[in-house]
């Protein structure tokens, strides 16, 4: 393979070919997530393009979290956390690309999948930190913030206990959606029975992975979804991105 | 609500304090997609920042695709298109932070429900052109590139005919991929029997969509995963990310 440290600009700008020798550099060299390699200068030297070129590509690169520069540390090789899938969906709700109902459709079809994959894949740890989150919900019913904290807590315990990175990274970036999303329709939509119900929707869930049958986790996840997750739906729909 | 254009420094960068008031620019006055919004000078002196931190948040923002900045016009307001999931998808393989088996099994969470979509919502217009892509791969069948072409439209037009945008951006957030795995599966691991198997499956799904029947389109996309998928994953597993 060539290490095409170069530019080129036939049509790339020279930071769009900055940005793709990084990349290739990271490939090239098989780094991985946390590793260290060189800075702006070497980069800026290497292609023969000015500080001010790298720099600016390597703000690309760190916007996206391919290379973590945080604190003006040297650069090391980013870890995908979810939090630049969270910043596309959080652009394409307040431009009104995508609506709150074709999300939530998103997250029910990855969600009935990781609760599957859960109650076949987890660990007695993770088994019981689900237990413990959705425990957590009920014994703190009063107190929205807490409430609010384990549910998405316990729906990204389920997503690490499916043992798929890919799903984890996705349900993670729906986190902060959800912090807006549920206390608001708690506050304004549900009734105390409905509180009762999704309390015990999330109990439910949580059982059938630490029983180990997915079908049931399926199911549980899958009543969660149309029974209590259409109050956040129709309130998100009135203040967000509903035609 | 407040329009708070000015930075703050306390654990933020000003880089970051400049991304920040230009998101909420955009929410405040509710932009959409394609439409136009200020320059850096604008915000630079808004903020009271410098032009070059105003370049780098401009540049992170235009990475994430939330403005787009294309050849030096006037910014406007950036329309998803799936590359930004793609770019954190391909650094996430090349670093080893997904499997490629991993993203096999999400594409297939997520595709299930698209062609179930599909069936249900696709227009006379879409399900024409999901059956032509189909038969169009059967007919370059000798060509490679051809084939990979109309594969990745087919189930880009899939994903369309859901008419939910946000699986249409995921869908096609793996075409990138596709582009890679499906020669290199098909050159080196595919009997011709395997191919015809293959083609044939992609008719079955674009039949079942043109029909109307949600559970047949399911059926047959389960099918064409579980019976051809693998060969492409056993490929890639060799060369990419497999343990």
């Amino acid at each position: 393979m060539e290490t095409r440290l170069s530019p080129d600009t036939n049509g790339q700008s020279l930071v769009q070919s900055a940005i793709a020798a990084v990349t290739d550099y990271i490939r090239i060299n098989q780094l991985k997530a946390g590793d260290m390699f060189p800075g702006e200068a070497h980069f800026a030297e290497e292609l023969g393009v000015s500080r001010a070129v790298m720099r600016e590509a390597f703000g690309a690169l760190a916007a996206l979290r391919i290379i973590d520069v945080a604190n003006g540390r040297k650069p090391k090789v980013g870890a995908m956390d979810g939090s630049v899938i969270a910043l596309s969906l959080d652009h394409a709700i307040n431009t009104r690309q995508v609506s709150v109902p074709e999300i939530w459709d998103v997250r029910r079809t990855i969600e009935l999948r990781t609760a599957a994959l859960a109650a076949a894949r987890r660990t007695e740890a993770e088994a019981a930190e689900i237990v413990r989150h959705a425990k957590a919900m009920m014994a703190h019913r009063g107190e929205m913030e807490l409430v609010t904290k384990h549910d998405i807590a316990l729906h990204t315990a389920i997503a690490r206990a499916s043992h798929n990175a890919l799903f984890l990274h996705i349900v993670s970036s729906f986190g902060p959606m959800m912090e807006v999303a549920v206390p608001t329709a708690w506050s304004t939509r549900i009734t105390p029975e409905q509180r009762e119900a999704i309390l015990h929707a999330h109990l439910t869930i949580a059982h059938a992975i630490a029983a180990g049958d997915p079908g049931a986790a399926t199911a549980a996840m899958s009543a969660h979804f149309d029974e209590s997750i259409g109050h956040v739906l129709e309130n998100m729909a009135d203040t967000a991105s509903e035609d």
